[in-house]
């Protein structure tokens, strides 16, 4: 499978996000862990990010982020065929979040299918290919993927490798099956999952692996994020090269073909080390970790809407959208806008 | 999108089941709830269930299925290009199930993707038509999708309705695309989703929605599963009549065309219902209720591995696999096997 992919007839009709309402400055981690103003930001690269109020669910933010896709796109949620929703974390355990999203766009009665996707961070990675190829087949004409995370239900306060590493929100992108007189396709897309890193980045709980009613301490400490920081950076570090060379070449695109590279904003370190391995100049990195950030999925969906909001991404502009998450895995997509 | 689908040519090359340890009698909810023997098994239809035992894992039980689907299709695990965990609940809540699983058939190091669908009970059939759907568009050769679930994990051990209903178990089918000298396709794949049926059946934990450190006993309470039986039983019989006839009509068959129906186990009611409201004759309705209860996602792949093991299904046969799920959704395929 290590061919010129068939490219599929997908374009984006319409993104979205939505920032939740508490701003957390990276000088209150200072202040909680006793450190000079400025240790935290000069630590992760990240001025400020935000985290979900009591109201700000999974699922409203998500139906937040759709609407607005669904503006841009011109379209009622009615118009679509499928609602996907695309995150590490669930809003709750049955039934799955499209479910709640599909409701809270006022979809009850409809029929329109709804169901997840979960690749950990490249969840909207990995909802967008399967998407594409069912617009392909000709399952459907118009699809919403929408990502949501709430991180800060999980973060370990004690940590500063993660706690401050991770915000809130979602983003939403509405696509179609590109018209005949469109240039827009998605060239290809490649997933690759390397599971000697299973245990790298983790949430223990919220599955059938620990029962609360077991052991509720217990319980409530794997309920908060694990991170071996050093080792799942070493281990993407080490695989990035091929999986790139991999999936540009199913693409059939180089590095300097591309208009725009739109990477998972995984930590400041991995953006630089990305910058720095494909030798990418700044202006065609987007990075929006500063003030985000890492959204696990939520991530590259923002990323993407920042760039054609601010007009970095135009229409016929070449595209790749590229990350590694918890597994670990690999995932990217190039396509034309 | 009423009319009718393009086939796509899909081959289920082998199929596998995991069955728990531990057997559980309905006499046992007998005792519990001091009924006169055989109480329970006139209420719910089932003589026995199997729960897992600790060993007994998610992505274990779906590791031991995907091998005896491996097997059965003459396939090493490394002949795979991807790996979906299709199940209601994941094992924990990241990585993603299919990570797991991808380790125990021992893929580390080979790249091989892995992913999760939810879809509740009908992930199964999510991901089916989504694996359908790539196989298509030339983004993979031969996928794995494993269904493994411990609803015994969420029971509700003081509910007669709920907590003999559900067993535990895991069922995989490797698929490929069919080559052309064969006749296997999938002829159609449809979903619906109402989501004003959204409380019908959940469980509230397991996500962002509540968190065990904010209330550990509330927690405890919201990790145990929710059905409102009545409900959901009219609101599925009152929407299936419709929803077949969209699926039916998608696919070009009738009920007459059909070798087997192979549907979710949702109960025994639910069951009698579809039985009656089709006139099915006995033998081409699939029924493993009896002697699995409601396995979730793993209900609907049980069943089809149970009928096709017993020469109840053959090739060239004209199968559907029809159920409903939390959402409440409704999923289908029609497949010449």
């Amino acid at each position: 499978m290590s061919s010129r992919s068939l490219p599929v007839p997908l374009r984006i009709l319409g993104t979205g996000t939505f920032t939740p309402g508490r701003r957390v400055e990276s000088t209150e981690f200072d202040a909680r862990w006793r450190k000079p103003a400025g240790w935290t930001q000069r630590h992760t690269g990240i001025d400020h990010r935000h985290h979900a109020t009591a109201d700000e669910t999974t699922s409203a933010m998500a139906a937040h982020a759709a609407r607005e896709a669904l503006d841009r796109a011109g379209l009622q949620a009615r118009d679509l065929d499928l609602v996907v929703s695309a995150c590490s974390v669930m809003e709750q355990a049955i039934p799955c979040s499209a479910v709640f999203v599909h409701r809270r766009l006022g979809l009850e009665g409809t029929g329109i299918a709804a169901f997840d996707v979960n690749a950990t961070c490249l969840s909207f990675l990995a909802a967008l290919d399967m998407v594409a190829c069912m617009l392909a087949a000709g399952r459907l004409e118009r699809a919403l993927i929408v990502s949501s995370e709430i991180a800060s239900a999980g973060l370990n306060w004690d940590d500063p490798d993660s706690a401050p590493l991770f915000g809130d929100g979602a983003a939403a992108v509405v696509v179609s099956r590109a018209p005949a007189d469109s240039r827009s396709q998605l060239l290809a897309a490649h997933m690759e999952t390397y599971s000697e890193g299973a245990e790298l980045c983790r949430v223990r709980a919220g599955g059938t692996r620990l029962r609360v009613a077991d052991d509720m301490d217990a319980y409530r400490d794997a309920a908060r994020f694990e991170m071996a920081g050093k080792a799942t950076y070493r281990l993407a570090a080490q695989l990035l090269p091929g999986y790139l060379a991999r999936l540009f070449g199913r693409a059939g695109v180089t590095l300097d073909d591309l208009d725009a590279f739109v990477p998972h904003q995984a930590s400041d370190k991995a953006l630089a080390h990305l910058q720095h391995a494909l030798r990418l100049p700044e202006d065609r990195l987007v990075r929006i970790l500063s003030t985000h950030g890492n959204q696990m999925a939520a991530s590259i969906p923002t990323a993407l809407h920042r760039a054609i909001d601010a007009g970095r991404i135009v229409r016929d502009d070449l595209v790749a959208l590229v990350g590694s998450g918890a597994g670990l895995s690999f995932g990217g997509a190039v396509l034309r806008y």
